[in-house]
């Protein structure tokens, strides 16, 4: 089990985290093997799980923290978008994921969407069993209608020249920040933290989640090599246009529009220009930039944290992710 | 809105349904105009809505009947099993269901896959909004993970000519009988029903589902028209094999191989051949013997409940199912 690098400056949440795994691997069991493997394999090929820890760090906002209570919320939370990640990869045929050959590419989409569904539910199995109220789960499966709303509304704007600023936040609040909400969200009622704290974790986690999709939406214009684990440039030509193409692309339709226009016919050539475009017009900037204010809203908000080691950490990430040092 | 003419003979049942509908209506809510407009279709595209049935039946078991929660929940058990159907016709690339245009056919996998997970999420809603415990939303959850991994195990055994009875049976528990036994079973808790009665509503409902499933599989083979709203011998096309060719398959794998080993390549005439061989070894006799017996333990079991009309319209709709007037 290879946890993240990222992880070593923070020894105790790294504990939890590699428990993390061990219970989402405890709770998968498919009669065929070989997908079982497969989804094993995605559990352990390194993602980040910066929801989990989110979820965990916020447990210790409530007066009782139970460390198995805990770990299997940020469990059902990893599980769901480990859910979202194997249907995203059948919607956009990818052939890798965290450099390991998909679960669509190596056994065809019947496979995978079965097993992202059976992921759906072990979320849901997971949270009913460790949750103490209805209303929680209530909560979170409202939280997740958002977030399918979020991918249902990306599709809608594909290829839509005219996507504006605010509908491309709207698009990423759901598809993203929405998740990151709920772990902070779901860690602090884990231990049980007063409404009005578990309402500020909503928000810190909503805060980042914003900050981290424009992020990842800017390497995606900007990494030149496949550490990512997914071809870069990938969005545009499925037609998902994000914020740097966004933003340079302001009043500058009849400029893109004949690039753009090509969609899965666009040559090397053509997005390299793409690129050189976004670079003039000044759109990785301007992306940043709003990365960088979602982050002092984030840190704002963490400010207001009773002080402690979990406030700490959580600030400490909060920078790192606009470094993205994660 | 057009109920299946089936539901005339019923008419406390019908205006329920009508009921369940359109709680289903007010939950369903998608920005996408066009993508919310196509579930809304399906949903009256006159499916049978036994599911819901069995659960609205099953709520007059219990001493607290509740007929808001009663049809909630219904709704919620229908919304799975829409779910279900979406995502299976992604998997199976059909292009018609209920006669009408599938979502996958129409506006492409992408919206298939989210739009089935939404409806998943919704299903979980409604069931956290009108379930009084945690301990029904993980039985319910443990239930839909089973029925998951009936659908992967379908996928495991495609093309395989080696297929037992057993395993067949084993996937069309998980596949249907594990949801008509959720819907009974949940049917009966959402009226705070006994233990022991929710169980025998939960053995009722297995049952049903198994004979349902056998019939439907039968219906496969010999249906003639597109009456059913999806193509004929559609499973044997797509190597899933069923009861009544396991049954003339059986102990001549020789004589059956060469054919179905053309796999999608099967052409008009192999499938008349495949009819023939399947008649000539009575697939389909031993096949509807087997529904039989199915519905004859229901009926054993339906006996053994408090008298009443909930009994007596249960018992006839057991009956229909296996003369398939449903």
């Amino acid at each position: 089990m290879q946890l993240h690098s990222m992880w070593e400056n923070y020894p105790e949440l790294k504990k939890d985290l590699a428990e993390v795994l061990m219970t989402i691997e405890k709770n998968i069991q498919i009669r065929d093997k070989r997908v079982e493997e497969n989804v094993k394999m995605l559990i352990h090929a390194g993602g980040k799980l910066l929801r989990p820890a989110f979820a965990l760090l916020s447990a210790k906002l409530g007066p009782d923290y139970d460390r198995e209570r805990a770990i299997s919320v940020a469990a059902a939370l990893e599980v769901l978008h480990m859910a979202t990640l194997i249907h995203d990869d059948v919607v956009d045929e990818s052939k890798l994921r965290r450099g390991q050959p998909t679960i669509n590419s190596k056994y065809g989409n019947h496979y995978a969407v079965y097993t992202g569904d059976y992921l759906f539910t072990i979320c849901f199995k997971i949270l009913s069993k460790h949750s103490d109220s209805i209303s929680n789960i209530e909560f979170s499966s409202k939280n997740i209608e958002k977030i399918l709303m979020g991918e249902l509304d990306q599709m809608r704007m594909r290829y839509n020249l005219d996507v504006s600023v605010k509908e491309y936040l709207t698009r990423i609040s759901g598809k993203t920040a929405q998740l990151f909400a709920l772990s902070c969200y779901s860690g602090a009622t884990a231990s049980k933290a007063p409404r009005t704290l578990a309402v500020k974790a909503w928000n810190i986690g909503h805060y980042l989640g914003m900050a981290f999709q424009i992020i990842d939406d800017v390497l995606d214009y900007t990494s030149t090599d496949t550490g990512l684990g997914k071809p870069v440039m990938n969005d545009v030509l499925q037609g998902v246009y994000s914020l740097p193409l966004i933003y340079a692309m302001r009043g500058r339709k009849a400029e893109f529009g004949p690039l753009l226009l090509k969609k899965e016919a666009m040559t090397d050539a053509d997005l390299a220009e793409l690129i050189r475009l976004i670079d003039d017009y000044h759109g990785v900037e301007q992306a940043f930039d709003l990365a960088r204010k979602y982050t002092k809203k984030a840190q704002k908000e963490i400010a207001k944290l009773p002080a402690g080691a979990y406030r700490d950490q959580l600030s400490k990430l909060t920078d790192e992710i606009l470094d993205r040092q994660i």
